[in-house]
């Protein structure tokens, strides 16, 4: 059996034995009813995912996907396709804005090429990055697919890999992005599978102007007329529209859900990637936590796809990692509500008048 | 000169020298313009307190201020008065929503009686909070003032001493609340000075149903009737309706703001004390960073008032510093990308075209 298949396989819903038992313990919690809102809304699914009422989330782990993107070459980014491998280094030497908030997170972070337009084999050998480069970048998807079926089905199984590597070590995944063009195809696959319109959906990426995302919009929407991938396969929307990290990013989600760990997914193109991940396992969506909600107008479409309420609405917009390194404190903190506030039993305080 | 015209003196809006040259930085940064957003808004006010682009932000301290309130008689509340000092205990033993989140954040709590209708000199005696009690509770408002002008002066220059006291050892405070009854003098002291309606402004704090809610609406329109302080006077607006730890917090806000540190404002109650602060003492403003968006309806005015957009909206409605404890860690993270992220020059990263 393939890696995907045997993965998929694994992927069942939260158990709803344990979120019962920590809603129960958080009822009873000396505090007025379900006073700490959606942190406790998240410890609930944290036990749910984990099988615990203490859920494990120490050990924590940034995973930042690299790609390029064939369709840069209709001028979709203020930014030229070098910026994808000199950020790569970025991240490698520690300046980043991923490092920053890793750190601040107490998460690692692990930088992977999954097909930068460049030789990084000198950081791969270093062991500075994980390297399961599929190509220098995809193809220009207004032209054509961005990949094989091949590919697509190569790229997810690579992110699963690194999940399962990682597993051992780590109870926390949160995705995270780099590539330079990849709000395009991120569009292209929400247009897909949340049927919204490309003018709804389509956005500024790292800073358009108004007639930037006028071309944009002609972008996507050539893209949507050349490729026409079933919207109920996952690996088909990917081998369409791409990318190599967008497609890693899928099956890390996949690999996370598959070992019952949680994954904080950052922003617009991890989303994309989730939207992959659910349409290829829909129980994988149990497995998800929405870190934040982007700038990028199509993202609200897509959480609500999704059917998760972002943590934070802090107007990022950089990817990388960023938003879900900050809500991993969030992660954190819902896990102290549920393991270390006392019951007002426990802490002899009067209850409410009934 | 007495302390609280001392510390008055002290308060200079922030340095916006400093402010300028985060600016300056946070645009070089390796990443598309201001695309951490909010986070970065927040760097930038962190420089202009601190009049450093490396602000200090390591040593932290929630300080969590309890009093009681003679309201409570009125039946304001779905919890007894004797919570308040069972919370203190739950405080010192370390098992609140409070502790749980502080720890998270790495922030030390500090616990201070500013008037809970109990005694807890053995508490104070052992070391355990800090005793600065002015009363056993405020009077009942709804037949007089919360407290004599004296004692209002006392409750924000005993704030102010925390402050000071911590300042030597502290880089930046938060604020919480503990006391029974106190979103009835919260509610009143926003009515007053954002001048909106009770109607709009009053919640179901702790769990009200409709009908109490309707009571409650009714008690904080007959305070309003029966005290009608200078709504220009913080001292005034505090000594009509209280409470003695809503003083305390105004108190520390102000403490904070002489010292150039800043001061992460929890939610409704802290945020009624921020409004009496600045009432007092209009360049405070400068100094808070408003934690979070409260459920209690009444929040969002008083945020308007006092000028800034909070930076979490998660449904909490606990008090105690839960809020500003969690939001400690989005603090941290604005100064990690003001002083860790590489620029586009240090990075050897390509700009955006022109």
């Amino acid at each position: 059996m393939s890696l995907l298949k045997e993965t998929i396989q694994k992927i069942y819903p939260q158990d709803s034995e344990y979120r019962d038992k920590a809603k129960e313990r958080l009822d009873q919690l000396a505090m007025p009813p379900w006073a700490l809102g959606d942190l406790m809304d998240l410890s609930m699914e944290l036990a749910g995912i984990c099988r615990s009422i203490t859920p494990a989330v120490a050990r924590k782990a940034i995973v930042t996907m690299a790609g390029d993107h064939g369709v840069v070459a209709e001028g979709v980014s203020k930014f030229p396709q070098e910026v994808t491998p000199q950020m790569v280094y970025n991240f490698v030497h520690g300046g980043a804005g991923i490092n920053a908030l890793a750190k601040q997170a107490g998460a690692e972070v692990i930088v992977v090429d999954m097909g930068v337009a460049a030789d990084l084999t000198d950081l791969a050998k270093a062991g500075k990055i994980i390297d399961k480069k599929i190509g220098l970048g995809t193809n220009n998807i207004t032209k054509g697919p961005a990949m094989s079926m091949a590919n697509a089905t190569k790229a997810v199984e690579a992110g699963i890999e690194i999940a399962n590597d990682l597993g051992k070590n780590i109870d926390v995944f949160g995705t995270g992005d780099m590539g330079i063009g990849n709000t395009t195809p991120s569009t292209a696959i929400a247009a897909i599978i949340t049927g919204k319109s490309v003018e709804e959906l389509t956005g500024r990426g790292t800073g358009l102007d108004d007639e930037q995302l006028a071309h944009k919009r002609q972008v996507v929407s050539d893209i949507l007329l050349r490729n026409k991938p079933d919207p109920k396969n996952g690996l088909d929307i990917l081998a369409a529209v791409g990318g190599f990290e967008i497609g890693g990013i899928a099956g890390l989600i996949l690999g996370a859900a598959a070992q019952k760990k949680p994954v904080v997914v950052d922003g617009f193109i991890s989303s994309a990637a989730a939207l992959i991940a659910i349409t290829i396992e829909p129980f994988a969506r149990d497995y998800i936590v929405c870190a934040h909600r982007s700038m990028e107008p199509g993202h609200r479409a897509m959480q609500e796809k999704l059917g998760c309420r972002p943590l934070l609405d802090l107007n990022l917009r950089l990817g990388e990692g960023t938003g879900a390194a900050i809500a991993m404190n969030l992660v954190e903190a819902a896990v102290a509500i549920l393991t270390e506030v006392a019951t007002f039993e426990e802490a002899a305080v009067a209850g409410a008048d009934k």
